[in-house]
């Protein structure tokens, strides 16, 4: 189990500035987004730096699912700075884009696709020390505080990758629900199928035992190792909130049990499938976004077309998980439970359609558009979203059952309707 | 919460030598103790180091409950070897010695009261840079692999205290099932204890929230912080791997599958006290052990009197948490619930003798001495008792009701005879 380090609590986001002095940080780039940039959470990360007199400058120019441009100017304004520490306070989008300027200032002479995962990317293992990085997260999602992935989409191909190396994590994680209070409802319910799906899909991964190839060097083992007793924790702790409280914080801005519940949650899954990994929902989803023609997500406010990470994710789950099931079935059954489905007369040969029954209650009652035609696919798109798959292989092959071209396009199919 | 890294699988420690490899290690000290270096964990450890060429002495003369005396030969040892990097393979005793042989060594002008805790010590917080110490728990215990935390016996005043640094804590955790099989039936009980109490006490005590001081700067937070919704999670975890495994652990040594997992839930319960601290039942174990008048503890090869830790701390459980339950009794009666306690019709005013009863028939089925009358302890030592536990505040103020020295009398008192 690899480390994460994290503080809880409101209000502790007022503690950055000292935590930047106790670093003897003298020079701080502060990353957030346009949007953010005008409401309390950045405003009470600054008035710390200022009380401590921790000399600052802001980036907040973060592109809500960052691209690889998006990421290289982060990068250049980082060059330039010569910062000695980093503070991110957003969403995914912010926390991944700031992993990705500390990283490449700190290796000014790489070329960007040197860490950047293979196949894309050449995947060179991280060698110089970076600045230390506090992420304060803003959403109740990624879990990117604790786990060490970047993800961007690369134009060039239109498709989501990421940068993965234990060396980009962040140092301290701030965990503040007090931030959670000025999500609107759909960043509220994305980002919580975003840890939904990261924790039955960690859950549900190969087996860490069952994966291959195992190198017998530990160094070269790689960071999504399958699924293990200490990443089924966090998985399961996670699921057992996301089933009490998504939908309590998804529909009301001021149950703040519900809010700080699903703020800890996400780092908790964070935890699990930083460790353990993801698959076919996470492999499925960076097409899905990579490729979105003119889809407008409400309560983003950002000026161009976006999936938000977390509905392309959650919109494969029923077909994906109907699709996993045979391999472990008790697992997926046990999570269907979880979520509130009746398991008492559920033979074991129904796991796949016990929980994707569950996962359609969940989505259905929280509003969530009917599948992939209702976010602007149809089935001519389905090779390119099964061409965009394949080279997600870091995750896909953590899948339990293996997956063929064949059964990725029936899946997308399956998909498109979720009702 | 604070960081741990660890590794679980049969067999993992046959990778301590490449690890070291990939550190850069080439001087290694092993350290173990002279029973064990007898025995398989430390030969596969060895065997490792051989087959990738590293360099290594060994030091096998830690004592069994280390003393002042003890660490102070270990940290000789250390300073001559000028080893830049360490191994320790074997329960608390070894690990915790390992972890004072370092610091001292990488820091050869401190006295050695300096980092010892207050008011003993000087709780000097550690500044310099120590060298890797990979640990490999031989015993299902203490979860020292996980903890910044070395107890040993203050000899000039005959009471056990420690040393707390997040500095201190091993650099990776290497959880080999396979050193289970090793262990006799009391260090598997007693162990067992240990990890038992770290969780009940981990998750009743004074939650983070409560505690006072609460120093404004984060990095003068105590390490054992409270109870928390995060040490929480490992705490009920462990518990109920101990509720389900600990007496198949005992009896058979061929059940591998409960000595397994009693291995893994060794180290969750550390990482659980780690951060959230211990109460009572510790407080108050380090006189009963420190003060050790003639016990010989069966199954323990070694040629001095010796209350096993596990044993010392377990023993006033029925009696703390009696005493603890009126503050938070739901989850007193939660944790005897996973202890097998019939909780249906129980009053939330009984869940302190729910508890302790539910304790008390775990420690009779598993044939543990009758109280403290049975090691050797009468009431004419109940002064000194409470008089070695004073100096304990680092715990005992974690209790979540506070005590008087009446309190911590009657304490003893009513854990000379349990049956
Ligand atoms: N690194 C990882 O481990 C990891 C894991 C999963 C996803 N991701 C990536 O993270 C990105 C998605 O991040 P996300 O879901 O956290 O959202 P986000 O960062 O993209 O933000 C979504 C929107 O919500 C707004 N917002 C965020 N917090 C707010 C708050 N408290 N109040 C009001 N508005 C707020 C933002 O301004 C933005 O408009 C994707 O690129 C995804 O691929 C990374
Ligand atoms: N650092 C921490 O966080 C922490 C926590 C709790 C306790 N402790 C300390 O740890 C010490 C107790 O450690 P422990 O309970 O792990 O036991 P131990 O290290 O004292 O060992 C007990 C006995 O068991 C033998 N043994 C160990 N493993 C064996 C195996 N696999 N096969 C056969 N024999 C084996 C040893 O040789 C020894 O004789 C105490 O000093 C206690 O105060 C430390
Ligand atoms: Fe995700
Ligand atoms: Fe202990």
């Amino acid at each position: 189990m690899a480390v994460s380090n994290i503080r809880y609590g409101a209000g502790v986001t007022k503690e950055v500035g000292m935590d930047l002095q106790n670093m003897g940080a003298k020079n701080v780039c502060l990353m957030t987004d346009r949007n953010l940039s005008q409401l309390p959470p950045v405003q009470m990360a600054l008035d710390s730096l200022v009380k401590n007199g921790i000399n600052f400058k802001v980036y907040d120019n973060v592109r809500v699912e960052p691209t690889d441009r998006s990421f290289m100017e982060a990068i250049e304004f980082a060059k330039k700075g010569a910062f000695d520490a980093y503070v991110a306070v957003g969403g995914g989008s912010t926390i991944d884009t700031c992993k990705a300027a500390n990283l490449y200032a700190s290796s000014p002479h790489s070329d960007f696709l040197d860490y950047v995962s293979v196949p894309i990317g050449k995947g060179k293992p991280v060698s110089v020390p970076l600045k230390p990085l506090i992420a304060v997260p803003t959403t109740s999602g990624t879990g990117s505080e604790t786990t060490g992935v970047a993800i961007f989409d690369y134009e060039p191909l239109k498709v989501k990758i990421g940068i993965g190396s234990r060396a980009i994590k962040p140092t301290l994680g701030l965990i503040d629900p007090l931030h959670t209070r000025h999500m609107p409802d759909r960043v509220v319910a994305n980002s919580g199928f975003d840890v939904l799906c990261h924790a039955l899909e960690s859950y549900t991964a190969l087996p860490y035992h069952m994966r291959s190839p195992c190198p017998s060097n530990p160094i070269s083992r790689p960071a999504y190792q399958g699924s293990n007793p200490i990443s089924d924790i966090w998985a399961v702790h996670a699921l057992r909130i996301v089933a009490k409280y998504l939908k309590r914080a998804v529909r009301n801005p001021d149950d703040l049990e519900a809010r700080s519940n699903m703020h800890l949650a996400s780092a908790f899954a964070g935890i699990g499938f930083g460790n353990a990994g993801v698959h076919l929902c996470h492999g499925m989803s960076y097409p899905i976004s990579g490729l979105v023609k003119t889809y407008k997500a409400k309560d983003y406010n950002v000026d161009h077309p976006l999936v938000p990470h977390g509905l392309s994710v959650v919109l494969t789950s029923p077909a994906v998980f109907t699709f996993t099931a045979q391999m472990f079935p008790e697992r997926h059954l046990e999570t269907a439970e979880i979520l509130g489905a009746d398991t008492r007369t559920a033979r074991i040969a129904d796991a796949g359609p016990v929980l994707a029954d569950a996962l359609r209650k969940l989505l259905l009652d929280l509003d969530v558009d009917d599948g992939l035609a209702a976010i602007g696919y149809s089935k001519a798109d389905i090779p390119a979203l099964v061409k965009g798959t394949l080279p997600q292989e870091r995750v896909t092959k953590l899948s339990p059952r293996p997956q063929s071209e064949e059964d990725l396009s029936a899946l997308f199919e399956a998909s498109m309707k979720l009702y």
